[in-house]
């Protein structure tokens, strides 16, 4: 291993890096060495390779893990500017590594890169040997919240991870370190030492002042003005963070605070060393950009309607842009073009990992002429009383070039109609494309070296045939040409296009599938086949977005079987399917009966040694369940009581106490609840035994490693611990929905402690102060408040559970445990929550004026569903029309703050005694029961023709104060009568 | 820079050592990283090499300082067990480094280093190339406190010192780090920020709260018994006192406290990490000692009389053990020669560093024979009646090999005569030469890997010869041979001596001088020449001292001139030779009125390209005198008042206030004292001014670098500032002596001076229980009480001023600063000088008797030796014998408590009568004045008769109290008024 680092020390040095060394403070990855964070900012030139021992208390595992340490070795490599080719230098020291770079399967698998305590972030991805990580690769584009001009590259191998790649072993301590001496040996006793000191013997308060000492040394430096050990301070900061966290102390909003704070102190060491550099007069000069592209003097000509190829070279594109920018570069060229005069035929769009491709049928050589007519002098000016042309219109002709006598009349002026001749279709292509390129965009843009692009990832090259003429276009730094790029590791990587015809062809020949749809076709029936092989399938139906996301991983999809030991089958299907599609991007394999099997299919890109990949694939695979296995044995150890023990040691959120305290909270509040529905005696008894287990599951080993299976686990974990199913059900159910369009419960005892654990989050949140504010919401509240509504809008045995009861429910389970919830704070979170539903109905498709009408409903959301379908159902009925019409001119004329109610005799006009008698049908037959809006309408309809009579005959506001008083008292009698089923105001105009 | 590194790493990768990282956490120096101080623990081998950036806060110089840096490269290599040949590889490494090892001058001087931190120490060496300290080159002995087995060499390489030689620039900044990158560029701002922070920033408060956690943390992780994380904060513990001190923040206790408490948890450290290791079953394996040397199984004979040679090889030795060990050797082998019967000649011996050789002439081939008679049975036994043997006789024959009737009769028994055959020569010396060897010691021993020997450097090779022949010697792993070695970069570096006789001329043409004398004598006409060419001269007696030295540094003495530049003349010679003395070994060059000239002459040892040692060695000068120029221009800016207000900011001790509350203390102490004593009005003057001034020098840069300059800086700097000559002799000599046999003041200001910064010294740390123990005197209090011991003993206008008196007045001042002096403090400190006194006198050679009859005088130390100089004239004198034994008896009889006084009336006794007569003469004579002792037994001479006749006659105690009464007061009369002169018991019997 210590050759290996020589290795790349050396070939990074001859690449012109500096070497520098490891920062002597703790840090958790090299990128925070100054060499990295600092030198990254300003204008200056930089070049910079280094090892760097990163240490991340969280990772500490007493040396057991096979691939975890609280230390491991990072080897670091700051290119600054981007040098136009990285992903190129990064192979060739792949191979100066001694990796075989055609036998294995190496991608560059998205990944995006931000550090909030350094306020710093970047795009790039993870480089994957046979589907292990072994390299993180990323355009640095922010640092100390401070955009990074020019962009940086940065290259960070994991050096453990690669020796064991390369050496074949199984566990970071079987690693030869040296010659004769294993990593176990050298480092082995440090790091169990490490791991107990991390995870168990760092004492809390020592080192809670330690982050405030350091915070203070770091903010005295700052105001020195010394950045770099201002900069130091932070680290120091940054490292006793993650001693805390590791030991379980820190909360969630702690963090929050703790980030916010590490954050601003980065943002000025930042700001402060780049003003420093600027003061020292940059002593490294300033990097210039690189020399913008330039078009050829003349452009060819076509003689005959010809295919346009325009293929637009990237590094490789995350999955969903893939897709997203064919259509995107279909659409552009389609506008574009419609804004010529340039004919075509078919805009065809394919898109790769590595490649956006558009194909344009029949493109005409030219443009036709156009005439075009330009206004001139008014006629009057334009010719004398002899009907001369004067000067101006001389002038005018001379300016147009045409003759005076060719002048038209137009209304009253004279005009002058142009031939524009049409352009050549390449003198067209030339620009439009350029413009393309230029106004890409992606979800998440960056810039790497030229400075007038931005884009997903880096665009690197460019190929414009018409026919076979080449298209010349030059856009930043940027020329297009003939040449393709092919497989990276092919010989040669790039290939010469004759002819856009021929081209998908062509990059079929060198194994690239252009078209989306054959890609995952090939790889559906690939993978299927493999699976038959060994008696399974491939749920290709299941497995749709996974399958989507790897077709758009690769150009030449390799499927590629790999098998496990089955003795993992003893761990949930669940856990094992996790780790493939979340990690590892392989299709599970299943039998007949939908069992998994102990294989998997693996997507490799392009010709490799298929034996290398499956070996390599199986071993990444190996470890990871061996994690996943681990925690599994030892989590099954713990009785689910002895877990939930656990939660006391996790804290929740700063002011709302532990863990345990919260699952407490939920258990009370779900009793609560079920006070208000009817629950067999079964329900009841699941609800108790599920209540006092309550996230149990969250102090499992596994759920600390895979967060997403919280509640799966609980229910794996609750079934062998011999729980009841209904217990074990309602431990999952309390879990969702996990996201939008997950399941729900199905379960009564689920719903009420999923409802409850919402409820409780949200009124604690908000009586800390803690609730959302802009695109912020770190603890999830606004997917916890749309879970709430949607399980109450789907589960009618819940209907007496409303928003504002569960939120004063959770208030008062908060102040049993001495926590105030500060006055406001449930009225608030009521508020939230109803956004939540409005912003759910809205996005179903219903009017918005429909859904401001039953919002006032929606305490009760399957009440305001109910309301809200039958309004749009009744919308376009002429006689609710003209009710809701009626109504809302009543309320329009009752002022508010009027009382209902009235002295019918003091009623004298036969429309008012009218309207009286219609109000008082309409009145017995509601019976003063709450009633659907189509029960209200079918009632109260009657009322429409007696109100707009009344309206009609009748002076509401009389000068007699009696009389008018009598008259308002009726009118806000139906207001009242109406306002109970829906917001008639905000329903607006309905005609 | 960056390729050296690389080329070290791989070097040393070569020849098995593994790399590691630098510590990520800041530490001083390569040895603390846990790959050195932890490793070289315990029985199992490790070789290890990497790079370690060294922060030493104290060398921080804001970047300006061309050699000196807050932050430099160390490269350290490790090597476990000593593989016998480190030098030599170590010699290769710098030649792989691209250093011509032929041209330059490399030398291995003798540096010890200890780490009182750490509890761990080591002999060896500081290497120089040309002059420069390059590399500390160490035999690990011991690591928090434990004893080391294996040992462990030790290899620092000073990386940027190594790159400025071989790039030929004069400050760091300007080094090549990469192609096109500076040393500045890279790290010149961190250099400077850092130094701003050390030097500056760093808050004190905060520094000590991180001190406190650190150490608690570090005690905690070793209750939990996790040496690796408690070692870690052990170093946290270590820079942030290195901060501190930066920041002048440390007082001399707090440094002692602090210190002994980094070394207790260093030392637990190292326990618990080397019971770790024996509990893991010593991964690495056990290092097993080297195989043990054979003698063959017959030895040679030789025929005729021959020279023996005798070399002991070695490392390079310290100079004093050079000639300490080459007489120790001579003896060893006289004293050892003298126990067998093998004739010889003269036994010579010579020393190098390299080599201690014994040369015997005519050492005789073999021993004679002799014979020896051996006690039989006693005679009666042994016969019969018969005078026949018996069977006992017979016996007794046969187990002594002799025919029974050669039996002779020896007294009452019987004898046999056996020969005993001489050994041959070989045969007397292998066994005699290999007892010589093993029992080898210098005043400091080291081991290295041979387990049976321990020396002051490894013993590397023997060489031992008779005539001709080889004399095999084997002890513990080392063979002797015919081979000796050479000049390091000779080649061939060995050679074969084929014969005793020849061997100082052999070496002569290999360039080594073996005789010391002559390599002296080489050295100081060599030097004359070269400084007479350039008209000047080396003061060979004024430096005896360093000339001894220098011709124990080199085998092949090769003198070179240097120059400096004349500029730096104007620095004060005191502070150049200083340099060139203390730092270089160079002999300074002075002009015929002993005026320094801008040369030198350095000692290169053997062949090298003189242009290139040259210029290497006034590079070096060049350095350090531009560092001493920048102190002196500094502190010329500022003037003494100013500086002496910076005392104020340097802590003195804990309880004892700031170094400027010591000056005040001292001079208002010294203004007490000369009360006592008659003072002219310019020496009161001028020991005011000088009192008011004392100290300032030690806030000057000059002195806190080079504090041995402290009061030579003082005289400079008043001088300048303008003082009057007087004052700023005071405040040169008040620092005197500086140590044991240093010049004494030879002013009255300066010796008050000199005695109140003595006397407050002693009774501050005395006060605050900071007396030395053992041999521990952290604070020189026993050459503070030497030194002022030594200015009264020679100064006789002070006698007025005792110990005790300066005690008590010093206590005073601090009393006045409201420092308590605790009871018995002063008494304390009083019997500690009486103490030194009784030493100083007894190391001149006073009997030991005489000595203790004068201690009671000792607090007047001036008086005292009068009176101890008259008792060793008189103790021979019978008189004085008479009277001092009578003395002696009435003392005796006498008991303690007798009050002196009698009423002569009450004599009746003739021989009391005459008793009582002799003492009133006597007291009449001496009249009640102080005498000296010779006076006194001049008066009391007459005494002794009448004391005798008393004792004869009369019995003191008589039966009636009256007379007994009496008698005892005429006894105590004569008691009290011998005592003032002498402590006549200590005496003892003179006769």
């Amino acid at each position: 291993m210590q050759d290996a680092l020589l290795a790349l020390s050396r070939y990074w040095t001859e690449r012109g890096c500096v070497t520098v060394q490891p920062m002597n403070t703790e840090v958790g990855a090299g990128t925070l060495n100054p060499a990295t964070v600092l030198r990254v900012l300003g204008p200056e030139p930089w070049r910079v390779a280094y090892v760097e021992p990163s240490v991340r208390p969280d990772d500490a595992r007493y040396g057991e893990n096979p691939n975890r340490m609280q230390t491991h070795t990072q080897f670091q490599v700051i290119l600054k500017p981007d040098p136009g080719d990285p992903q190129e230098l990064y192979l060739s020291s792949l191979a100066a590594l001694g990796i075989d770079v055609h036998a294995h399967d190496l991608r560059f698998v998205e990944d995006n890169w931000a550090s909030p305590a350094l306020g710093a972030w970047g795009l790039g991805w993870e480089v994957w040997l046979d589907g292990l990580e072994i390299t993180q690769f990323t355009y640095f584009q922010q640092a100390g919240g401070l955009t990074l001009d020019p962009v940086s590259v940065e290259i960070t191998y994991g050096v453990e991870r690669i020796m064991m790649a390369l050496q074949g072993v199984g566990h970071f301590r079987d690693i030869e370190y040296a010659p004769g001496i294993s990593y176990g040996e050298a480092f082995g006793q440090a790091e169990y030492e490490m791991s107990r000191y991390y995870l168990d013997e760092a004492d809390v308060a020592t080192q809670r002042r330690l982050f405030e000492d350091y915070a203070a040394e770091a903010r005295r430096t700052l105001d020195a003005r010394l950045p770099v050990p201002a900069h130091t301070y932070v680290l120091k900061c940054s490292h006793t963070f993650n001693v805390l966290d590791a030991r379980g102390a820190i909360s969630t909003t702690e963090r929050a605070r703790a980030f916010a704070r590490m954050r601003g102190l980065a943002r000025e060491v930042a700001e402060l060393w780049r003003e420093r550099r600027a003061e020292l007069g940059h002593p490294l000069g300033v990097v210039e950009p690189p020399p913008a592209a330039v078009l050829p003097a003349t452009l060819p000509e076509v003689a005959a309607p010809a295919t346009l190829l325009f293929e637009i070279g990237t590094e490789e594109l995350p999955p969903a842009e893939v897709t997203r920018t064919a259509q995107a570069v279909r659409e552009a060229l389609t506008s574009r073009l419609a804004a010529t005069r340039l004919g075509h035929g078919e805009v065809r769009s394919y898109g790769t990992p590595r490649r956006i491709v558009a194909l344009v049928d029949g493109v005409q050589p030219r443009e036709p002429d156009a005439e075009r007519t330009v206004r001139g002098p008014k006629a009057a000016t334009a010719f004398d009383a002899d009907g001369r042309p004067t000067a101006a219109a001389q002038g005018f002709a001379r300016a147009q070039r045409v003759d005076v006598a060719e002048l038209r009349r137009e209304d009253d002026h004279v005009a002058a109609v142009r031939t524009e001749p049409g352009r050549g279709a390449v003198s067209v292509l030339s620009g439009l494309l350029g413009q393309v390129v230029a106004e890409l965009r992606a979800e998440k843009n960056m810039r790497w070296r030229d400075p007038k692009l931005s884009f997903s990832r880096p665009i690197r090259w460019l190929v414009a045939l018409l026919g076979e003429t080449a298209v010349p276009v030059a856009v930043s730094g940027l020329d297009s040409g003939r040449r393709t790029r092919v497989h990276r590791t092919a010989d040669p990587s790039t290939v010469e296009v004759q002819s856009a015809d021929g081209y998908p062809e062509l990059l079929e020949r060198h194994g690239i599938v252009l078209d989306g749809a054959a890609r995952r076709e090939r790889i559906v029936a690939g993978a299927a086949e493999l699976a038959a092989g060994v008696g399974g399938s491939v749920d290709a139906e299941g497995e749709a977005a996974l399958l989507d996301e790897i077709t758009n991983l690769v150009e030449s999809p390799t499927p590629i079987l790999g098998s496990f030991d089955p003795g993992y089958l003893q761990v949930p299907a669940e856990v094992l399917t996790t780790v493939m599609r979340k990690h590892q991007r392989y299709l599970p394999v299943r039998d007949s009966d939908g069992q998994l099997l102990p294989h998997f299919v693996a997507v490799a890109n392009g010709a490799c040694d298929e034996n290398v990949v499956r070996a390599g694939n199986e071993a990444v695979l190996r470890a990871r369940y061996e994690d996943a296995a681990f925690f599994w044995r030892a989590d099954l150890r713990t009785p689910p009581e002895a877990m939930k023990a656990g939660l006391a040691r996790l804290t929740f959120a700063e002011g709302l106490g532990s863990m345990a305290d919260r699952a407490d909270r939920i258990a009370r509040l779900a009793e609560a609840l079920a006070d208000r529905v009817d629950l067999t005696g079964a329900q009841r008894a699941a609800l108790a035994r599920a209540g006092a287990l309550a996230k149990f599951d969250l102090a499992s080993q596994m759920v600390i490693e895979l967060s997403s299976l919280a509640g799966v686990m609980a229910r794996e974990y609750a079934r062998r611990a011999g729980e009841d199913e209904a217990v074990a059900t309602a431990l999952f159910e309390m879990e969702l929905p996990r996201q939008a369009g997950d399941a729900l419960p199905t379960g009564v005892p689920g719903a009420l402690l999923s409802l409850a654990d919402r409820f409780d989050l949200l009124v604690g949140l908000f009586a800390v102060g803690a609730s959302p504010t802009g695109s912020s919401d770190p603890f999830g509240l606004r997917r916890a408040a749309l879970g709430l509504v949607s399980v109450l809008r789907t589960m009618p045995s819940l209907r007496p559970v409303t928003v504002s009861l569960g939120l004063r429910a959770a208030a008062e389970a908060l102040a049993k445990q001495g926590i105030e919830v500060p006055a406001g704070a449930v009225a608030e979170a009521a508020e939230f929550v109803r956004r939540r539903y409005e912003q759910l109905v809205l996005d179903t498709g219903y009017d918005h004026r429909h859904v401001a009408a039953v919002l006032p409903l929606a305490d009760a959301p399957a009440a305001a569903d109910g309301v809200l379908r039958e309004l749009s159902e009744l919308a376009g009925d002429p006689g609710f029309v003209r009710l809701a019409t009626a109504l809302q001119r009543v309320r329009r004329i009752v002022p508010a703050g009027t009382a209902a109610g009235y002295d019918p005799a003091a009623l004298t006009d036969p429309a008012e005694v009218a309207l009286h008698r219609a109000v008082d049908r309409v009145r017995q037959r509601l019976d003063g029961r709450a009633v659907g809006l189509r029960e209200f309408a079918s009632a109260a309809g009657a009322l429409a023709d007696p109100i707009d009579a009344f309206f009609t005959d009748v002076l509401v506001m009389a000068d007699d104060p009696a009389v008018r008083r009598t008259r308002l008292g009726l009118l806000a009698t139906i207001r009242d009568l109406a306002a109970e089923v829906l917001d008639w105001s905000a329903l607006g105009s309905l005609s």
